[in-house]
């Protein structure tokens, strides 16, 4: 995954007319800038990390045709609203898209791939887990993959390393005793990875006691909650009386979480700070709105299909001129501050 | 819509062997069966309300095709639900599915069923309320819709009309001072309309003291919130110190109404139960798990791929029969007892 190794706090500063104090607060302290700023911030950064400088001209000419989506499962409030908005782009770019939803049946997700491929799809963007890219890479049409393994096919991924480092640096900043991480078990090459990594690393290198809880989390709220229960327990008692923050690997369980301390308490206690991660509906709708590390969905999925489109183009001239390098866009996060970080 | 006129409670008792009196409480006290037996006597509904005895027969010889869903937004937690329904049944038609979100972007929805029927897909499921039944019976394809106005197409729906009035009932047996209704605006050919004439049935004929607000909740948390806040101040005061029984159109807004009340009391007070509607993930994923008469969504995407299947396949004989009149079928409501009507 690309990371942004060659843009320097001068670059950004520079971009932006801000001070290179006001970035590194972006940095280390986002929630010190406004809403606003952030955002000014974030977009300097896609563009300093544009590898292309132009979005696919949109196709002009009607001839538009399909593309497949493979999505891992709805029950990830994340994964529900990319789909909408990736669909939303059909008004855009004409697209009509072919949608899978794999619910952990690797069997027919591979199927139902290679099945696609018979007829005459143009292109796939790709979230699910399932095959490796290398193999991905090896399909005739252009693929473009989101959040996901992605070494040898184009992606765009959240700049989840920030995300991470900037939610583990919020939670410090609150003077919390302990600063903790909730995740599932995700390999190293997963975008999402570099939450756990920026989490470890921050800790590591404030010197702040910390505590990583990696479970399988299922994809059901049965399963998530089972499992969040017994790690609520486990902080009940091991961290009793201390300041505890909480950082969750998506608001889709940062909910659970938090259901568990407001059927307990009638309110979240005082020693209870809880960061999500997406910025999906659910972390509006749930009890108390919850403070979110989010992803830019909607320009996570206009980025994936302009690029996708890009690819599918140079298909259609005569001699497509090979990708030399797999293309891949890092969209920033932005903070969401909410009710579960207000101490 | 078709209900089931022709089915009588001795037919029922006779199918499934339960007493008549078992029977009548199924329709008027759900909650005194076990779900087991629920769930028996819904299936025996569904068996006595089929026009067509056979499913139809899946397709052997590997010539599947494109399916279109038109689904009105995934902001309804009922809606992405089923979309995620639908999908699954490629494992078993084998049909893929173009999927398009109209978010209230009628003009778009229009170019894109349009343009849909431009390429070969076959059929069309359709939830969104754009074009009337009458213009759909037009399109040169079959079409099957879910819970919307079906005059003229064939369609599965629940029988949202036993589904209020057993929601009704219940929040009746609870001893209730006062009932409550809210809905969002619903036309009387929509199936989901059967939910107000059956909560206003219930009370009338039981003579009840009871209210029915209609209110646009709009397709976002931020406008239900807002609409719903206002309906909540309303409650309070004037049926302050009355027990209210509240019958909300969907889990989604009863989320809404449930997160209002646990942020003011910091629990469910004793005077407030409150009952949704759909089954749809939000009510499990609640910060209480949400008493909801459930849809059952399994059944509605499968008897709907099911249906536009069998069309579909007349379609590719030689001689296709025409269809007579539109096949509607019902699927009945199951109850969910949880812990917002425990009093």
């Amino acid at each position: 995954m690309a990371q942004k190794k060659n843009v320097t706090f001068d670059d950004i500063a520079k971009y932006t007319n801000f001070s290179k104090t006001t970035i590194s607060r972006y940095f280390n302290n986002p929630d010190s800038l406004t809403l606003e700023n952030q955002q000014i911030i974030s977009e300097a950064l896609v563009k300093l990390n544009y590898k292309e400088n132009k979005v696919a001209r949109i196709l002009a000419n009607g001839k538009t045709e399909f593309v497949g989506i493979i999505i891992p499962d709805l029950y990830h409030h994340f994964y529900s609203e990319i789909l909408n908005r990736i669909l939303a782009t059909y008004e855009t770019f004409g697209y009509k898209f072919l949608v899978f939803i794999g619910n952990e049946n690797e069997e027919t997700e591979r199927q139902y791939i290679r099945e696609l491929l018979a007829y005459k799809i143009e292109g796939m963007i790709i979230l699910s887990h399932t095959m490796p890219s290398l193999e991905l890479a090896k399909l005739p049409i252009p693929i473009v993959t989101i959040e996901r393994e992605d070494e040898y096919v184009s992606s765009v991924n959240t700049d989840n390393y920030m995300g991470g480092y900037q939610a583990t640096s919020l939670l410090s900043r609150h003077r919390c005793d302990v600063l903790i991480h909730i995740n599932t078990p995700t390999p190293k090459e997963v975008p999402a990875y570099g939450r756990i990594r920026a989490f470890s690393d921050f800790c590591t290198e404030h010197d702040l006691k910390h505590e990583i809880l990696i479970r399988e989390l299922g994809i059901s709220y049965e399963s998530a909650e089972a499992q969040i229960s017994s790690l609520f327990e486990h902080l009940e008692t091991a961290y009793a009386g201390l300041k505890k923050g909480i950082f969750l690997s998506s608001d889709t369980h940062a909910n659970v979480l938090l259901n568990l301390l407001v059927r307990k308490y009638g309110r979240l206690p005082e020693d209870y700070l809880i960061i999500g991660f997406d910025n999906s509906p659910i972390s509006r709708e749930a009890v108390l709105p919850i403070s979110t590390m989010g992803q830019q969905v909607d320009k996570l999925a206009f980025e994936a299909v302009s690029l996708l489109v890009e690819q599918m183009n140079e298909q259609k001239k005569r001699r497509p001129a090979a990708l030399e390098n797999p293309v891949h866009k890092v969209i920033p996060p932005v903070f969401f501050r909410r009710e579960t970080t207000e101490k």
